[in-house]
């Protein structure tokens, strides 16, 4: 395909600095859309909804038609995966995922293989999106990292993690099993998604947070590596952005060593950290604060210049350094957006 | 003082190298320890308690007793100022710190001269301490960072801080009063401190995470410099220890500017990070995981091996990334005590 006819958000994964950089934002499907919330009182159950291709595929173009953003990503859950490994997942309305006791490893490992086609839905919610979509507009897939995913599987909820992280300690060869477990299953998971019409593959590494650096290297950039390493070996070449949200310092690490085309960067990333990854050759994405996207007005027009001022000279992609929140004006998000497409 | 003499965490702070690192552990003193639960029998108000002198004395000797530290730190609460400035302050057994609705600016403004005279008791503290502590053992003050300070008096109580963020972006000018009356008031009481006894003086910016950079500039990095500013301008001459936990990659920023002798380094600091700021000439403090202290065992000792590795060739205080947990095992902190001094 001719450079002017592929997306936005592609050309700043292939390396390219764009003359305006491709947008897009975290959660941008979701609750902070009134035809959202609408929808979902058509699937109250929100893994059913997620297993729905018709209605995940609506979430996914919701935000489409509302803003003009560069990219849609699958409306999904990182805990479909622990699910479809035969661990019990749900969630309380108001409090977030619950999921049952930590099934027996090996039994988890016979269910690699399974737990692919059990995610099938997911496939066909990108095969519809990619087919609606506009070619100029990209599609990405996405899984949670295998840490992040652990730390819920381990604690049955999300929590501060510390519970998962004394795991790691207490456990490291059950832990490091675990996530050779997940590092498969993953891998195989992120396949489907690329055959099935994901143009790039996003891994949440939602809690990066607060972990030693020899612990950082063992749990989140060895998984990471192996992820990419073997998607790579079933011939997909899909871009990867890697996000070890609160990774802090330890995101140099991260860059230096996971091959990723992108790092997305957290809201207290600082400049230089991200031109410091830029200079190494790869794309950053980020990072305006949720809160300020909520906040609004001209303190948000202000940190927006700023952040293309100081990262627009390299292959960048614009984006929140956290989901939107849910109670996030409909204005706000339209003006961030207008205001980083220049319409 | 001839150098031999001189306590070897002020050597550290003056920028030596040591043969070994001077060691002492955020919250050595407190919940840890069955001494310190059986004095707190006699004295079950949490804040009555630290503005007893004889009581609060005893509880910052209680592990300089038992283990080999290099340091004691004042037995105190950051929340002791809010106090002290008007604001209701209470603790929920179980639940932390309650406060009360924030008082009009104003009216703490005038109240800043007086507030210090309502924290005498922690001045004499510090004395008493120094009176009994050996002479080669240093003793450490403290007061919590404006912006730390502020996300309680804002929000009534610990929590994710976004309410305070959200204010941050909101009223921009009320929390720049806010921060200037706090900045006003720390530099106060901590030049109190010093004159009682104090040999080192610690500001805990424990909330620092989650902060975009010119945010972090604005309401961590200013106010930091401004108090060093004010103490300096009293005449006092006392090292500053600045502790910027989850800043991150900002950490960096926070070193070049903030003229503190040493940075604390949180967990997740990586070892380049570190070594960075000892090349700029400040001392590095930090950084085990507390969660690997309660854990224990070879992991642990592989892992102080490591620590002093990597930061001891420069000038380098031991600590952890985080306090003591309260479930700590005391054998523990023996052994990690032990380990590090070669006792």
């Amino acid at each position: 395909m001719s450079d002017a006819a592929k997306p936005r958000l592609l050309r700043a994964l292939a390396g390219e600095t764009l003359d305006r950089p491709p947008v897009w934002f975290m959660r941008q499907a979701g609750r902070s859309l009134p035809e959202y919330r609408e929808l979902r009182t058509k699937a109250p159950d929100f893994i059913a909804f997620c297993h729905n291709p018709q209605m995940a595929a609506e979430a996914t173009l919701q935000p489409m038609r509302r803003f003009p953003l560069d990219a849609a990503i699958v409306f999904a859950d990182i805990l479909l995966l622990p699910k479809a490994l035969g661990q019990k997942v749900w969630f309380e309305a108001g409090e977030g995922p619950r999921l049952g006791e930590l099934p027996a490893l090996s039994v988890m490992e016979a269910e690699i293989e399974a737990s692919t086609g059990r995610l099938s839905e997911i496939g066909e919610t990108l095969t519809r999106v990619r087919a609606e979509l506009e070619p100029e507009r990209a599609l990405i897939g996405f899984a949670g990292a295998p840490w992040t995913v652990a730390t819920y599987m381990i604690e049955g909820r999300g929590s501060d993690r510390s519970g998962a992280r004394t795991y790691a300690y207490q456990n490291p060869e059950a832990l490091d099993h675990l996530l050779d477990i997940l590092v498969e299953s993953t891998a195989r998971y992120l396949v489907m998604q690329a055959k099935a019409g994901a143009q790039a593959l996003k891994l949440f590494e939602s809690w990066a947070e607060g972990l030693a650096e020899d612990v950082f290297e063992r749990i989140v950039i060895r998984p990471h590596i192996a992820i990419i390493e073997k998607v790579r070996a079933a011939g997909v070449d899909t871009p990867f952005i890697g996000f070890p949200r609160g990774a802090g310092a330890l995101v140099d690490n991260y860059a230096a060593a996971v091959p990723v085309q992108a790092v997305a960067l957290d809201t207290q990333a600082s400049a230089v950290q991200g031109q410091r990854i830029q200079a190494s050759g790869k794309a950053i994405q980020g990072a305006l604060d949720n809160l300020l996207l909520r906040a609004g007005g001209s303190a948000m027009d202000a940190r927006i210049d700023a952040l293309i001022e100081q990262w627009g000279k390299g292959p960048y992609i614009f984006n929140l350094g956290h989901g939107v929140l849910p109670d996030t004006p409909i204005e706000h998000i339209e003006r961030a957006v207008r205001r980083v497409t220049g319409t």
